[in-house]
């Protein structure tokens, strides 16, 4: 009787659950279902959001190349030419920094993300997202400046005082990685902040991948002690005085970045994607102190690159390393020289332009 | 005359830029709001079926405990439990396969990630996009498991062939880089995947953060030529040997787990997202080829490191990098080793447990 009972109460039980689990295995196709068809719903809805925006970016380009053709034919008042130009650049950052930017074409996502992430999306779809990247980024940059300063003024300055003017090779070693894992992320970062719409020169970024290889080989380069360190060690501490003052150098570009921003995002002409390393624009009176120092680096550069050659074919140190990381340096300086160049040229023959046509005006 | 005419066509050019600019302006206000709106429009849309997603998963957990308990308790027939707890995994698998998985929690992105990457996101919202990530990342692992087979056989080849019994140092350093690369972009490959998902044990994800501090190390290790090669270079030498091994192990983890995830697949009970590096639970069969060559690499894996920790305390070579290296492989085996033995021990308890309460219900 009481086996009776039992087996009623758990064939019930059994009966319950099965029920359940068949109502369940129903509900979760039904949601499946529910969302797939939000899903395409939100697509098809979005889809002529995205033709108007791409048309009216294309329409912006366009006038913006008309207003230029006027203005130099002289069929427009350069004033009221950079009052219209101003409105059309006012319309772009309405566009790219709302959630307008979402629908826009970015840069596509290059070789270097899919080496490392494989071919995950990375573009962030809202602009608030977007944004928290960059203010990321930036503060990165800042942390990174800092210890870009402190790290080798440490190493040299326990070096004078105590280790005998010797540097021991695993404090420069782990200084070496640290420069290797920090090169890597500022890529990576770099090349995310393009996907999402920054207009950061390339050659930044392949600066970057310059340096990623400098840190990596500077790696294996054995570092040599006692006998003669003065001599041996000679590449190693121009090369920390060299990262000091880029130490500084990165602390006035980011502040000069930051402020000229905020200048440009007032003005309404700057994307807050915009990253731009060493570039010069804007913020006049700053410049004049950023880019004697920028030039000054970028031949210090080249002299560390130089020295380090001269050691190896004089004979001193005769490893590989030494030539290929001479060979680098020279490189990224003349790189960074000439971009550093370019920016001001473009600068200075838009504002040229500007001039000449308003003056040309005044005399008509 | 002809200047008055001239006039009159400029300022009518003029007149219609300046209409066009102020259609564009307005055009881009409305864009901007419109799209702000499809967009929150979308959130709330998404909302209720988020929470008809959640709610229904903890169902099917709920459910499924409930089972276990009822089998336990003998209220359930084994065989309609088994159905049942098939039915529930299915339910389970429309949801994580389908479009409705971009609603589901998955991972908290962790320190690795916002390291290298800041704070992007970098989940897929829809489910195709996901498994093109994992179908990429198992590619790059059968792509990986034959050069982890082929760079190191090379280089021992070449050893004995043409260099004489003595590895030039450069090879070496390059397949220590491509190495420290190549155990990068698999953390980051793995975070990826596991903030998309993917059950894989967060072992495995140490582990390669653990190789690439070693491969680091590694580079840093001076490679010493001439004078006595078979002594100094026996670390180097074992190294490759086990990372040749590591090799074949890898194509046939590759190889065994893309079978057992599409068994498991077709019975409706894993995820597509899942990785398991080492794991083995399904294919019996593979299992008994698998298991020995996985515990004589973890063996193999120890004896090189206490090696390099013997060739370091007797004095052959004193550096740093030895004693490290040593105490990371060995910490790798173990580590290894453990999770092998777990992974069996819970298959093996949990088939006991089935098996055991199947026969007590035969006997009743």
């Amino acid at each position: 009787m009481a086996r009776g009972a039992m087996e009623n109460s758990s064939s019930a039980s059994a009966d319950k659950i099965e029920e359940e689990v068949a109502a369940v295995v129903e509900e979760a196709k039904e949601i499946s279902d529910a969302v797939s068809a939000h899903i395409s719903r939100n697509l098809s809805d979005e889809q002529p959001l995205r033709q108007r925006v791409l048309a009216l970016d294309s329409k912006i380009h366009s006038l913006r190349s008309s207003l230029y053709s006027l203005l130099s034919h002289k069929h427009l008042n350069p004033n009221l030419a950079d009052k219209l130009d101003e409105d059309l650049q006012r319309a772009r950052c309405i566009l790219v920094d709302g959630d307008a930017s979402s629908l826009l074409p970015g840069h596509a996502q290059g070789r270097f993300l899919r080496m490392f992430l494989g071919p995950i999306n990375v573009r962030a779809s809202r602009k608030d997202v977007q944004l928290k990247v960059k203010e990321e980024y930036n503060s990165y940059r800042d942390r990174t400046a800092l210890l870009f300063l402190l790290f080798p003024a440490m190493l040299l300055v326990l070096r004078s005082w105590i280790w005998d003017g010797c540097l021991p090779a695993f404090p420069v070693q782990v200084y070496q990685a640290w420069l290797l894992f920090l090169y890597t992320g500022l890529a990576l970062r770099e090349n995310i902040l393009r996907v999402n719409g920054s207009d950061i020169r390339p050659w930044w970024i392949y600066h970057h991948y310059i340096a990623m290889l400098m840190a990596l080989v500077s790696l294996t380069w054995e570092i040599k002690g006692q006998p003669d360190c003065a001599k041996t060690q000679r590449g190693v501490q121009l090369f920390l005085q060299w990262a000091m003052m880029q130490g500084v150098a990165m602390l006035l570009q980011n502040r000069y970045q930051r402020q000229r921003l905020y200048t440009r995002i007032a003005l309404g002409k700057a994307k807050r994607m915009d990253v731009v390393w060493g570039e010069t624009a804007g913020v006049d009176g700053q410049l004049w102190l950023l880019c004697p120092i920028l030039f000054i680096l970028q031949g210090f550069e080249a002299y560390v690159g130089l020295l380090l050659l001269q050691t190896a074919f004089v004979g001193v140190i005769s490893e590989w390393q030494v030539i290929f990381c001479g060979i680098l340096l020279v490189l990224m300086a003349i790189g960074n020289f000439t971009n550093t160049v370019q920016i001001l040229m473009t600068k200075s023959r838009f504002k040229a332009k500007m001039r000449r046509s308003k003056s040309k005006q005044a005399l008509n």
